[in-house]
Parts: structure tokens; sequence; C-alpha cells
């Protein structure tokens, strides 16, 4: 029932905080972690710290980027403790485990390094953030004990649904993925240049606008694949 | 809202989980930490744990015994991981928070130690145990993320009452109205038709599906104008 969840763990820097992780996880009933260049791995003081979770820690898949982390992500929820420049989807804890449980998607929850959480072009390959409610003044959780809450409300909407199977969301076409919401932009971008749209002034932040409106929409692979035709038919036109 | 809330930590053996425990209740806003014989304090390890809670180590109280820990408390609050030969009035974290605010009494939050929790006697101290539920075949949690989870859900439940709501990510810009969503639609079926995109066996389908994804992103109205926008160079480029 949780085989659909990892846990991503981005340029950690204290190997304590992947082994405290993963206890977290294990505790909740999660199994998937996946490390984005920890910069110690593997570790005793992280096999010590998972307590007899070191299971999770030899199972970990170890990435070079947070790309390849979640290419087949449907659902990408990353931690951010900072309100942004742009504006994006927000959740509580709580309503991020409700949405993971909802659809069903292969979904990943993206955490950032201890002094400086997710970069902003990391958060906008996220479809949502979410924010542990912390104090303003002192709002920088630890990262196992981060992962220890998102873990525990993912657990306890687990129980709540009981022994109902999750409810499959019924869209008839299944959800794109990372890669294919990367490939889609990339070409739009293109295109974008192509017909002088893009100022090459500020390219950055209207393409943040369309990865920001794209991926709100939690779009399908039917939709993409539209949308990839309409770029395609463009660029015949424009020849 | 939370000075009637204690957290009491019971024959604590690990000081980082001192320290780990006071960062987690800072990021939950709240400030009462009782150590009842602890085997290290003060420590340096605390201080390091606790990331900037250190004040909270400075006025941590330390006592000999649970029950002084707890004498002027109106309601005592036990974790436990273990069913008990007796069973007690049993809450899970968001019962226990819930509790804690209707009553507005003067509450502890009681945690064992890191092997064995807190033993019978401790736990018949109590008015009510709290079990965080984690999994059966690994249930222990390291100490200050159990303390992370309870204080989270102190802190959402005193969010809810609505006493300094979460700070809810603002967006910065009008949501659009459905006349414009209307136009924009109209302007893309237009340039669908132009760059001889849409099928003209079935157009229909294509605009909804168009208007599924556009309306469920509920875009705002720079989005829009984006749109319109792209969608105007497009003719420009293909006349």
């Amino acid at each position: 029932m949780t085989e659909n969840i990892r846990i991503v763990l981005v340029n950690t820097s204290h190997p304590g905080n992947i082994g405290g992780a993963a206890r977290a996880m294990k505790n909740m009933g999660l199994s998937k972690l996946v490390l984005v260049s920890p910069k110690v791995f593997p570790s005793e003081e992280a096999v010590s710290r998972a307590s007899g979770a070191s299971d999770l820690l030899d199972s970990a898949v170890v990435v070079d980027t947070l790309e390849e982390a979640i290419s087949d992500c449907q659902l990408v929820i990353g931690t951010s403790a900072r309100e942004r420049h742009i504006p994006w989807p927000l959740l509580d804890p709580r309503e991020s485990a409700e949405l993971t449980y909802k659809e069903g998607l292969e979904t990943a929850f993206v955490f950032g390094r201890e002094d400086r959480g997710l970069t902003n072009e990391e958060l906008q390959r996220c479809h949502y953030h979410v924010h542990i409610p912390s104090v303003e003044a002192f709002s920088s959780l630890n990262l196992a004990t981060a992962v220890q809450v998102i873990a525990y409300e993912l657990r306890m909407k687990l129980l709540s649904l009981g022994d109902s199977p999750i409810v499959q969301s019924k869209w008839d076409v299944p959800a794109a993925t990372s890669e294919q919401m990367d490939h889609m932009l990339e070409h739009l971008e293109n295109v974008l240049g192509e017909i002088e749209f893009l100022d090459p002034k500020a390219p950055r932040q209207v393409m943040t606008r369309f990865r920001r409106l794209y991926q709100r929409a939690q779009m399908d692979q039917q939709e993409m694949g539209m949308l990839r035709g309409v770029l395609t038919a463009i660029e015949k036109q424009c020849r």
C-alpha cells in the first residue's frame, strides 16, 4: 500500500540524518529511500542512527541528480520552509498525505539540504510544496524529524483508509511523468524561441511560470501528447 | 496558548535526544521542558543537537522523579509503544492534541527511556496513553522524532483554532475569470485551426480536453495573458 511512495533526500550533509530518516520511514511503514548525491554514504553513523532500519539503507537508491530520482514520478511534493518569489501550490502535511493516497500516483516527497533546503530550481520541479507549520522565528526542522512528520501523516492516512483499497482516481489516462513534463517544456521553450515570444532577457521567468501552470494541472499522458502535437504543428507551419 | 503544555522526558540516556527534543519543541512553538533524572545533563551534545533551541535547555527544569515533574498537572498523557496488561484509555496523537486544547488543562506529555519506554507504574500515573501508530514489527521511534510528532499535532490543532493561522502562500495574481478563459480558448481554437493542428472531424474533443486542462489548473490572470501572448506570437509568425 506504500509501494508508490518514495522519500528523496537531496545532498544530505550528515549521514546521521540519513539513518534517522530511514528509521522514521520504517517506523511508519515506508521503504523506498532515494539519495541524491549524499555527502557521505554509506556510513557507519547512518547505520547507527538507523537503529534497526539499515535494510532501508542497503536498498537505498543513490543517484546524481533530482531529475533521475523523480523521472518516473507522477506526483512530486517538495518540502519548503520559506515563501518563494513565485507562489506555488502549497499543502500542509495532512493534505499532502491525502493527495498521495487519493490518487495512488507514483509519488516522491523531496527533502532538501540541512542548511539550505531545496533550491528554487528544485522546488520548481515539484507539483506541490509541503510546509510543516513550524513557528516563523524558528522554522528549520531537523531533516529526520521532518521525514518523521510526513511519514507519520502518510501512516495516519493509510490507517484511516482501513482495509479498503486506495480509491483510484477514475481518470481514464495515466498521469504524465516528470520526464515527460521536462521534455514537453524543453519543446515548448524551443518553440517559444522560434516564434520570438521568449524575451531573451528573461526567459527563465516565463518558463518557470509555464512549468508551474502545467505541473499544477497534473497533466495526463494524452494531454501531454496533445500539447506536443500542437508544438510540432507550430514548428511545421513556421518554417 | 501553549503555556499549559510541558514535555517531560524520563531517564533519557542520550543527551543528543534531549537536544533534538528541544529543537522539535521550539520548531512547534512549545517551550516547557522537564527532565526527570537525565543520565547526562547539561551536555555539549544536547546543545549541538538543539541547533538554536538551547534556550529551552537553559530553562529546562530538572527533577528527580516523575511525580515532581507532573505534580501540578491536570492532564497527564504518557507515550506508549506497547499494549499493556491493563488496558488504558488510549489516544492517537491527533486525539491527544484535541484533548489538550479542548480542556486547556495544565498538561504533561511524558516520554520514556530510549530502550524501555515508561514503566507500568509510570504509565499508570497518566490519565491517558498516546500511541504513535508505528508498524508493529518496527515500532520504537527515536525519542526526538516522537516528541516531534506530538508537538506537530499540538501545533496543527492550535493553528486550526485560528490563533495564528498557517501562513498560506499568497497567490500574487488574481484568478482568471470564466470570461477570460472562454476568450483564451476561442483564441486557441482559431490558432489551432491556422496551424492545421485541429482535426476538422473532431475539433470539439480536442477543445474539450484543452478546457479541462486549463480549468483544472485554476489559472491566474498573468498566466492567461502569457498564453494569449504566445497565441498572438504564433499568429504573427505563421502568416
